[in-house]
This record gives structure tokens, sequence and C-alpha cells, in this order.
């Protein structure tokens, strides 16, 4: 260990019981209180016992080597050169050995794969979206991707008549006109919401259900207009869902620029009929895993803190945003105390969740895994809203401990955090049971949707300063969250 | 007008009027509270006897057109289209026929351009620096780019040995080996700074200055490493500096890539040798122009506030992000005001400075006739750090001014913008005499130095969103700036 970093954890722990006794009222309520004073004046009184240290310093150091190492940023390109990861492929195996081999190569304390059964789909070989008018026997052909879940067609293709619809309440209100066509739900991702995801949240419903809602009303076919920010014709895949008592129809997303086509078409020819062929088809189950890898603490070796992203991804692309990157800063974020020879109080736990496109299997076994295990999670951490430049994190935490936590936004601020506020974590580590703190990392959004789930998600577009400056902000918050003791109730633990 | 705006005004100034008389406080001194009131409870006071319609209404309308119409964008990809703009050059001229031919379909009330003569530099046609070593006759070509202003070398180039130097201070020490050599300024931009500006400021002066310190001491010619966060080969120029009474010689800056070569070949053999051919020259100062658009204020005419970026660009890429993106970002805020039928109060003044590269003449002839009219000048903003996603506006004012506008931050902050804070406006407003209030937007500045005065600056690496929530924070802070009344001293005209 460094001995740079070993003086400041006692010179902490002095402080803070110092403060506990000076400030004399009741502990527990103003637990908080002495927190705020703790990360803003730490070192102020560290500093009497011990070299100029603190957790500014630390803070500067983890940007310092992230922005200028620019290792993160070398694993993902190595990640990105194996291709997509879609949960149960060939590359998806591949990936996991790699984290695995990258881990171990890195020197956690621990590495290990937790067994996950995950769903598995394949896009197959053949994937066309034709439209057909009188004009142009020969047929106008689509930009296509099949979404992820969707049925195939019949080998020669789904044919039928099309009826744009521009939102569910025109579904409805059109419900008798629906029958035998194939729906193409014409809704535009707005671009007008300075937080994109906001328009996405709008969008993504028509991907997700509207094969369910077509095919109540007797349609053979779906397809959309991709969501994205991006004018181009890369279409946007994503997880789409059938009901089990409603037919499977096949799905697929239009490019933009495709789905304005297809509109002018429909304009011009209101009979126009799309022929749609799908090769995607969903096989049994297969053996997967989450890919783990510890830091032990060396003090509360059983609170743990969870820093994580998903390996899967979509199948095209390099799954580079979403979210090799999430899973790269979250590596590194942690690796990052190594290379700084900083041993945390807290364990450390990186974990690559498996599955979170179309199935939450990884999180899902996590979870139970935590829960059979009486583990008790201090807090986790998710990226995946792409290795943009950062803006804040969302927690799911008591308002108690969000106030605390402001007092770290002035050392957060040196990666660009500007705020830490209540909100979504990630999709797989808000499933951790019984864990007060639970993050998500908010990087800018201007981008994310230009090649989220698309052919666009290549390695390429990533930007080396802004993956590590995500990194390094993880790190930080990682590293205020091990070596500060937040007002938390722990569960009693039954084992 | 629309009328959803007009009836805001009228109410704005009965809430002022109330405000005073309610304060019933010495009027001056005051100022400043009433207008952080006024700024946060504007509307609920004006809801009283108007439609809905408040500030964050009129920010929110900015940043959805912007957003959604992206019309800046399309405007700079017009611009980028001509090429670059280096001041006194073809492009440059037919550059600022666009610009004020743009204004004037746009609808400013008032659209002219103001004579500026500027300096003239062409790089020509030949320009090759080649290293020779024993080992490989033929010379290794390095990629290379003259720096703006250097004297061209004769027509079969300076060849000299290499003495590599790694800051001024070495330069210092090592005095006594340069005579008769080509200096190498193997500095590197640090990227361990988050903000890469930082970077910048520190290596800079090597391009600035290092031709006359290298000279001083008798060097033949001066090479350096590019100035970039992205390591590939593409050279970096900018300005150079030379002294009357020292001697000129060539200047240019090595692919960050080739500096690694060169680095290398001189490990290897000391010896090595540098070819340098530039065909470079200065010609006669010319006649250019800064182009001017104005919004006519409603109530306060004789107030201006300038919004503005300086148009030449080095003569390389498109010079997209510097600055055309600044200016296309100054011409959209004041646009937004008449795309949305809003009046100003006061004048809004759309300014592109010709030749802040290299001269400064465009802002030396504005402040001259801003001094020379007697205009006031209540506030004035540039944009010349990229066409990033936006963080905050940095301002050379009074503290009292800075305080007051805080109020306005969570208003901003719909656009991305998180803080204003005192410091450095822009290189062009900077100069404006007797303005109290001098903005420079300040977006992320993670990738500029990939693309700062190279090849790399084209249209293809600005994004629309990015860009767009630059027009839509400037025109924000253009309303607040325009609709409300700071504390400003209004120096005495002498007029």
């Amino acid at each position: 260990m460094n001995p740079m970093f070993t003086r400041i954890i006692p010179a902490m722990h002095a402080f803070q019981n110092s403060g506990s006794i000076l400030i004399g009222l009741q502990k527990r309520r103003w637990h908080w209180l002495w927190i705020v004073l703790l990360t803003t004046q730490l070192m102020v009184s560290a500093q009497s016992v011990s070299p100029p240290q603190s957790a500014e310093t630390v803070a500067e150091a983890f940007i310092r080597r992230a922005l200028v190492d620019r290792k993160g940023y070398s694993w993902l390109k190595e990640l990105s050169e194996i291709g997509p990861r879609l949960s149960g492929s060939e590359n998806s195996f591949r990936a996991i050995e790699w984290a695995r081999a990258r881990m171990e190569s890195l020197g956690f304390d621990r590495v290990w794969l937790q067994p996950v059964m995950v769903p598995r789909w394949e896009r197959g070989e053949r994937e066309t979206t034709i439209a057909y008018t009188g004009d142009s026997p020969g047929g106008i052909p689509l930009s296509v991707l099949a979404l992820g879940g969707s049925v195939g067609t019949p080998p020669e293709g789904v044919q039928a008549p099309v009826i744009q619809i521009n939102s569910f309440e025109e579904l409805k209100r059109r419900a008798a006109e629906v029958a035998g066509k194939i729906v193409f739900f014409n809704f535009r991702m707005d671009a007008g919401k300075v937080y994109t995801f906001a328009g996405y949240g709008e969008a993504v419903r028509y991907r997700v259900y509207g094969a369910i809602e077509a095919a109540k009303l007797g349609a053979v076919g779906m397809v959309m207009r991709s969501i994205t920010t991006r004018y181009d014709d890369v279409p946007h895949t994503g997880v789409m869902f059938y009901a089990d008592t409603i037919p499977r129809i096949p799905a697929a997303a239009l490019g933009w620029q495709s789905a304005n086509r297809l509109e002018q078409l429909l304009n011009e020819h209101p009979d126009v009929q799309l022929q749609l062929k799908l090769s995607c088809r969903t096989l049994p189950d297969t053996l997967s895993y989450n890919v783990i890898g510890e830091i032990r603490g060396h003090e509360r070796p059983d609170e743990i803190i969870v820093v994580g992203g998903h390996f899967d991804s979509w199948d095209v692309g390099h799954g580079a945003h979403d979210d090799g990157a999430g899973c790269i800063q979250a590596l590194e974020a942690a690796e990052l105390f190594l290379r700084l020879n900083i041993r945390p109080r807290r364990t450390i736990r990186c974990v690559f969740f498996i599955n979170e496109e179309n199935g939450m299997r990884g999180a899902r076994v996590y979870a139970r895994y935590v829960e059979q295990e009486g583990e008790f999670h201090y807090a986790a951490i998710e990226s995946d809203r792409g290795a943009f430049t950062p803006r804040g994190f969302s927690v799911t935490a008591d308002s108690v401990l969000i106030a605390a936590m402001q007092a770290w936004i002035p050392i957060l601020k040196k990666a660009g955090i500007e705020w830490i506020r209540q909100g979504g974590s990630g999709a797989d580590v808000s499933r951790i049971p019984n864990c007060p703190l639970k993050f998500g990392f908010v990087p800018d959004s201007q981008r994310y949707f230009d090649v989220h789930h698309s052919a666009n998600d290549v390695f390429e577009a990533v930007h080396p300063r802004e993956l590590e400056l995500g990194s390094a902000a993880m790190a930080i918050l990682t590293y205020l969250l091990s070596e500060t003791d937040l007002p938390v109730k722990r569960p009693v633990s039954t084992h």
C-alpha cells in the first residue's frame, strides 16, 4: 500500500469520533451533519497528523491517471474488437472470457463467473423490407432491423397493406382498419427535450408494446420508425414483448430516412404494400455468466459497494456506449484504487451483469445471490447511459442521505459532476435487495440516441476523455462511499 | 409580434416599479436585490395581469425551436461548404457575402459590413519536413503545417541538425548548443487537466514565442509538437510571433505521431537532420469586413447587447468549431427572437469579427467604432470555445452583477448552463470599451483540442444538438439581459 494513503484513514476516524463527541448531540440524528463537516473539512484535521492528503487529492489523482493513461479506453478497444455481445452469442462468451482474464490480470482479490441461464435470440441471415406500389413493381427496399425477440416470417415473407399510426390513441380510434395489415408506428422521438432519455421514454412504448397492441386488432406485422436523434438511415433495434394470449407478429424498426420514404409513399399511394422478411428466431435458453471482480475492504469487508454495467449488448455495432463503456468505467473505477495503491475500507465489487437488454436475468441472479448469502450492499453504482462527459449522479436513496452527500459536490465537480439528486439508478443495480444507496451515472445525453441499439454504436463513437472522466467520476464517488460513513440503516442479517 | 409575448414586458415593468416602491429603500443600492426577486418570482405577479408567460416559458421555447428546427446547424453546413476562412483569403470574402445575405434574409433590422484592413498570410503550395539519418538516405517524411505568420524557406529548404527542447527552461540551459540548428519544441500538452484550455494555455507559448526564443540563440528553424488531445498525425497550426530585432526563422507544427517519430529518431540518431520546406508568405494588408446584423430594441434601443464570434479561421478544415459554430450560435441567439416574434427591449447586435486568429483587427476596429460613436454596450457575449454541450458562462463584470445573475441559473440550467462565474469573455468582445458585462460561453472542453486549428475541424465534427443547445443558452442569456435591469453604471456619453 502506498504510504501516501495509509495515513488518511485513521485520521478520518479520529475526526469522526471527535466530531461526535464535540457536537455532543444524539449521534444518529446528527450523523448527517458531521458527514457534511467531515467531507468538506476533512483534512484540516487530518493534516495535523499526516502529510497533506485529502479526498480532493485522491480525486485529482484518479482524474489525472484516468485522463493520461487512457487505460479504460484501451480496454474498450480490446472489448469492441470482439464485436457485439448479445446474450448467449458466441461473441458474448469470448467477451466474458476476455473480462475474466482482464480482471485477473489487473490484480483483483477475487474474480469469478456467476452462472446465469439466458434467453437466446438470433437475427439470422435474411432481413429485408420492401415497399411495393403500382409504380414500382420491383419494389423499394427499406433499411430495416428486426426488433429483439421478434418472431421471423415464413421464408416468402409477410406481405400486406400498410396502415400508418402515429400513436396508441390513433390505433384505438382506427381499430377497425387494422386487421390484415402491417401497422407502421410512425411516432417521432421528440427532439425538443434537452434530456434525450425523456424523449426516448415516450417513444419506447411503441417498440416494446407495439406488436401486442397491433396484433390484438388483427395486424399481421409491425414496423416502426427508429427511436433516434440522428436522421440517417441506420435502424435502431431493442427489446419488444409479446403477450401469451395474443398472436406473435413479426416486428422491425426502419431507419429514419426509410420511415420518411414510407410515409411519403403512403401519401402518394395509400395502397402501398410492405413485404417483410425476417429470419430471426428464439433458441432454447443457454448458460452464461455475470463476471465479477472484487477488491476486499480492509476495515469493513462485509459492506459491499458494487460498480457495474451490463455486459451484453444488441447484435449490431460494437455495443460500445451500450454498455461496453459502462462496464469499462465500472472496471476502471475499481482498478484506479489498485493503480494508485489505495486499499478501500469497504469491499468494492465490479459486476458485469449479463442479459440486461432482453431478460434482466443477470440482475435477477445477482439479486438472488445477495439475498441468499445475506450480503449487505452498502451502495451500488451503474453506468448505462453512454460514456459521455459527466454531469451528475441520480440516486435512489433516503433524502437524508442525499442531503448529506451534497457536501461531496465540490470534490465530484473536479470530474464534471454538478449534482447528486433523487432518481433512478440502473436497471441491474436497482434490483439489489436492501441496498440503501443505488446510483446511476448520468453523463451528457445529447449524442446517446445517435448510436443506441444500432450499427452506429461502435468504439469510434466513444471519446477517450469523456469515457475516462466517467471512470474517474465513478472512482471518486466509490472512494467517498468507501471512506466515509453515511447514516445508512444496515438490515439485520438473517444468517 | 406574437401576442403571446406582447404582454410580458408591461407586466415586468409594472412589477419592477411596484417592487421599487414596496421595498421602499434607496433605489440604486437595492436594484440588484429586486433583480433577484424579479427573475425568480417574475411571473407570479405577471400572471395576474397576463396569460401564463415567463422567462422560463421563453427559455423553453428557445430550446425547443433550436433543437427541433436545427436551423443554425443548416447554416453552419452552408458556411462550412465554402471552406476555411483565413483573413484576406478568397473564401473569407465569399463567407462574408454569405453572412450578409443570410442576415438580410433572416429579417434583421439593419445589416452592414464594417471595413477592416487585415493582414494576409498564405500557406502556398509546398510544405514538407523530411528527417534524414544515415540509415535512410531517402529521408523520412513527417506530417507538418507551417505556423500562421511564419516566413517561408528558400525553395531548396532549410536543412540543419535538430536539437530537441522540452521547455523554455531547458532552452536556456542549453543555449550554447542551439546555433545553426532547428529547434524541436517537444512540449506535450498536459492531458491530465480536465479543462483542456488549461493545458493549452501552458503549451501555446512554445507556438507563439518559440521561434523568437530559438532565433535569439541562433537557431535556423523551429518545429514543435502539435498542441492536441488527439494522438493522430494531423498537425495543428496557430499564430506565432516574430520580434523586430530577432531573425525571422521558419516555424511549423508536426503531427503528434510525427513528433513521436522524430523523438524516436533522435534517440537512435542524435545527428538526425531536418529539412524544412515552407512556401508560406505574408502579402500586403487587404480590405475585409466585420459583418453586423442588428435587431433594434423597442424600449432602450441605445443599449446594445452584442452576441458574437470570430468569422475568420485558420486555413485548414472548415473552421467549423473555431469559430464558424460560434458565429452561427451568435446569429441564431439573435434570430431566435425573430423566429419567436419577440421584440427585445434592448438592441441585439450580432457581430462576426474578422481576423481574431492573426491580428485582432476586427475587434480593434469595432472597439474604435464604439468609442467614436459613443455607443453604450450594455453587455456582450462571445462563443469561441467550440460548439459542445453547454456548461457555463464566464463573465468579466463587477461581482455585484455576477451575484445578481445567480438568480438566472435555474432558467439557464434548462439549456445545460450550470454556472455564471467571474472569468475571461472572448478575445473580440473583451476589447469593447465601457461594457460592464462581457461573457464567454463555456461549453464542455473535452473534444475541442482534437480539432482546433487543424484539418480535423470540419462540419462533421460538430454535433447538431450540442450546437443548438449553445444557441439556445446564448439566446436565453440575451433575453434575460435584454428584459431585466441589472444595476450597471452607464458611462456619461461624451457625444
